[in-house]
């Protein structure tokens, strides 16, 4: 099998031209597509709209294309979409397709399988069920890609459900928290613990309940999770190197110690055999396919002992700040801003950092 | 003579007491003050009170220091206030002063001198008179710094009034524009150019009121300029490179091409003798003393090929989102947050970029 | 011939359900739809993609209905929808559908009908062809709708292009103003001039794009105009009573003279036969079919002598300030708030203030 | 004894010239003020720094001019600031100032005393100690004014503390929230149900930590409480009627049921013999001495009956929404807007709603 991924200009939400240009072209076969994540122009926060209106117009594209009706490539393809484009970062989507190839491969290639957990309703949001299943999702998707060590695990993408007050107003008690928006961190915080455990990141003992929002050593170094009215279950995209896959591509990902943490992002890009120095040249810039970070204002107030004022924004969210701070310091080093820069990093990464990850064409 | 810079942690515009404690520590002598530049917690906008609040306190603590009425010290000392410390920026205040030195220096120092216009009304802003006037303050701030090429000059920093709708309601007509944030523009740019003048960095007679916000090619290197509701006129601080003046500190400046043009930090760090690799090490970050970088959200929507969405922002202002972006740009390289950042770079630096300068202690 | 004018929620800008079922239930038919209008979630300004969500909602939707193709729809059912719920303003969209009626009408009724100019570029908005193409269809609709005395008209309503940043950067030059959001200023000033020309509130030789944005005293009071990146021509609906038009609906209007102006209010409710002492009772609230609203704020800067902030403001845009505040004032005296208030009045009502159109059912 | 109440312009948080014009002509004795109320022009959340900034112009003026030192100034005079002046609303402070009356009252008159609890720290907030030493400083107040039954309270404004990341980062565990919004929330919460304690509104053995942001049925109709990071402990204003009190001032109140609630303004307005129909005659307004409104965003999602999004909003903190709402609610029926409309009415009024206070002279 190879994966191939594609990444595509997205000038508005309802403009998916340019994929469809690619589909008539022949460079995407729409019935091969596996799983599409982007960037859109939102505040990725509760009343973002335009993840869903991005959804919508793929879903009308794709159906149109394939002849599937909406609810099957719904239900058939992931679709993780996280707004907020702030500062020097550009509107796009990724195509993940995966192709048969009669050629065995010599190395591992770049692997790619989703898996979907049943529905969650708000009550389940920050709770062990979302936790165990989405574990139980990620070790399936593993198994779907024929990756078995958990070392060839280098992102997983996970998109969880968000609901708006109404939703919530009308749900029955104990939920994680009534505020829409500090629900939407439960349920990043959940799934986060969930590929931890999968992954054998942590204890599967340790990956428990009491753990969200409040210890996190309990994390995930590949883990990037994000939450969205559009979405009701926890949609699972895994993304690693196997033995059974071909094609140019690689990742490879890092850790962030903190927002300025410029050696993780030179440490991905040696992953996938790229060198920046200190800025990657256009050419190798032009071999990136697709870029993940995630990461968030540091809950200590301090970045490498000076106070930022994120925390206190009454105005800007914390999570437009910090993604507007790490998109720059991914793209200063890449010389690229079609990065995947999400905030609500919560035990994705070193708490009050974060992580990045490479899918680059090997040099 | 000698010229310090001292950098002080501002908590909150309220709070001066680190500056309050190194005088009483006497490591700073407030008859020596010669001006004060810092990055505020405020949006930088028309309505950011957090400029007048610190000039406010400031005025406080230093009439009590001195014992010199607060009308005097405002007019001995420019105040230059720039709100917005989006992303990993961190609020704090750069303290300029000047000392009698006995010892003959034997190569150029840190040389800083000011000047100020005469008061500026609404209808002054964007206009030639503002041209004028800030070519001839930079030109007696430099005569004043005895620098007598314009080669030695690494930043010109320059505030100048901005006026709230009710004062713009009354003002006669003609103004440049009749919208409080847009005067702002017109303001930062007659600014820029009168700075480009005073330097021969265009001749003098394309530094006219024809070119402001029209002729981007028009532009000066080394000037930032701010505007604020807290100053009624043009205040210039000239720093720059002079035989006369002793000390281990130096200043060099670079142009950036871009949002993203990394290889500026690098030069202007050379500059002073600092190297990245790809981040400044913590002992050489300790040398910096102060950093100014300014920029602006290319006007074209494209940052090299990609569109960017910051200058069809309804929620959050394009200075807000290009000082988050050019602030993790330069923290990234420098491994330092306490930056000041402005945006409204309009003349300033390469259109679509800006420029960056540093003043350090030399190794 | 009969309007029928039916209100729905809409929870979310891609559900928008409520319309599904009313036509499942008979109670509309999409072939009779002859104009959507709606109050969406997002910011109401350039980056508000709520409002083409919306649109790509009801066209799916009314496409599986009717069997027509979009494009079909799309040309001819204009869909205005101004982005902004602001406080307590309540998302929703109000369907007109026009039926044959077989009995004569015994006085006149609700009328509605439509028209569109050819395309506008970035260079037509705010400039003459803007207002004269206006102009032409809002004639072209009144003889649609048989309305031949403008006294009949109490409301149009007119949707005209916006474009982004990567538009306009490529626009030839000579644009009325090359910022977005500007520009969107621009192109509601010359509509609402078109519509004053059509009905005669202006002489013809006033109602030139000199006045645009200058010379507020050229106004209509029963023009609302808006601006959006979803549509590339002026939509223009015009509403008002007609001889040949049966159902016991109505419309009547009021310009208001400041955001204050509760009396206007009143006098639109007493126009269409109800009353607020001080509050519509529930009874006559629910004979309220669509209640329009548009406003300003004073660019005085002053609201009865009184300083307001709103053109100050750097983190609120004014229009979303003054659009809670308006949508408040009317709600106060409704006790409804499904209201369609839009900021951006330029040259619609009273400077400084704006109108107030409401549709009900007759007592 | 005389209260006097005057309202001021606040054009800029530095700019309090108007109170000393009315010092320097004689109107307020600067030794007599016992309170200063006012909204001023920043967001009302933890980054508003315009209610330091006014607090510190306010001492500098009145030290100046009774050469009290600022710190006595600060521990006698209670200066309760609250931030935002969205839609209509104008910034102002109300000064009041208690003066000695030879003439023995005839009836009740106006009466205002204040009093401050210790110190509260971080990890009080929201918890018993704070609702116990609020209602103490309640029953300090009554007794000060000399007003001996709970039903002659009309209005008590308490101010307690906020505290910055930086500063929560470093308090002990156990604090009600780790996040500087929420913690205020937590403030106001206790604040409301300590006054509601002292004034017999809810038995004191409900008045407990148990129902802080739990049960909203424990609540205080005529408390109105905001927190800020300028204030220490919790600051009291109790305002009332009180047979040893002349002068041609009056105190009314009424709780709002929802925030359309029109009739509770006319019932206020009532208790102070004014009449709106629909809105206060301009001379009437005129006898406005000050206006005290305290409201929320409805946490179920609805105003009667009907969405509304103010919960859901990533881009305007939910008090920005519904000041600017209540505001102009207030202001449409007022025909003034210098009026103190503060959100996060925790426990403050019914649940959803809010409450309206109104001093003016009797006719």
């Amino acid at each position: 099998m190879r994966a191939d991924v594609i990444r595509f200009d997205l000038p508005d939400p309802g403009d998916v031209s340019a994929l469809a240009g690619a589909i008539d072209a022949g460079r995407v076969d729409p019935g091969r597509i596996v799983a599409i994540i982007g960037k859109t122009h939102g505040n990725g926060l509760v009343n973002d709209y335009t993840r869903g209106y991005l959804t919508q117009s793929l879903l009308k594209l794709l159906a149109a294309r394939t002849g599937e009706a909406e609810a099957g490539l719904q239900a058939r393809i992931p679709m993780v979409f996280s707004g907020g484009v702030e500062g020097v970062l550009s509107p796009h989507f990724i195509v993940f397709a995966v192709h048969d190839d009669e050629d065995a491969p010599t190395e591992p290639g770049l692997a790619v399988a989703t898996a979907m957990t049943p529905p969650l309703g708000p009550e389940d949001l920050g709770r062990q069920r979302q936790i165990d299943l989405t574990a139980a999702a990620v070790e399936e998707a593993m198994a779907r890609a024929d990756i078995h060590s958990p070392d060839d695990v280098h992102f997983v993408q996970v998109k969880g459900p968000a609901f708006a007050q109404a939703d919530l107003a009308g749900a029955a008690d104990g939920l994680a928290s009534d505020d829409p928006g500090k629900l939407m961190g439960f349920c990043r915080a959940a799934s986060a613990i969930g590929v931890a455990r999968a992954l054998g990141e942590v204890p599967a003992a340790e990956a428990n309940e009491a753990a969200v929002l409040r210890d996190f050593s309990v994390r995930s170094n590949v883990a990037s999770c994000s939450a969205g009215l559009e979405v009701s279950c926890n949609e699972v995209i895994v993304i690693g190197m196997a033995p059974g896959w071909s094609g140019p591509l690689a990742i490879a990902h890092a850790p962030m110690a903190d927002a300025l943490d410029v050696a993780a992002v030179h440490h991905a890009l040696a992953g996938v055999g790229l060198a920046a120095a200190p800025q990657l040249a256009a050419g190798d810039a032009a071999r990136l396919r697709a870029v993940f970070v995630k990461g968030e204002a540091a809950r200590s107030g301090l970045i490498r002992g000076r106070g930022h004022t994120m925390l206190n924004d009454g105005d800007i969210d914390q999570q437009r700040h910090i993604r507007a701070a790490l998109g720059a310091v991914v793209a200063a080093t890449l010389g690229e801003t079609q990065l995947f820069v999400s905030g609500g990093a919560e035990h994705q990464g070193p708490a009050g950092g974060g992580l990045v990850a490479v899918i680059a064409e090997r040099t």
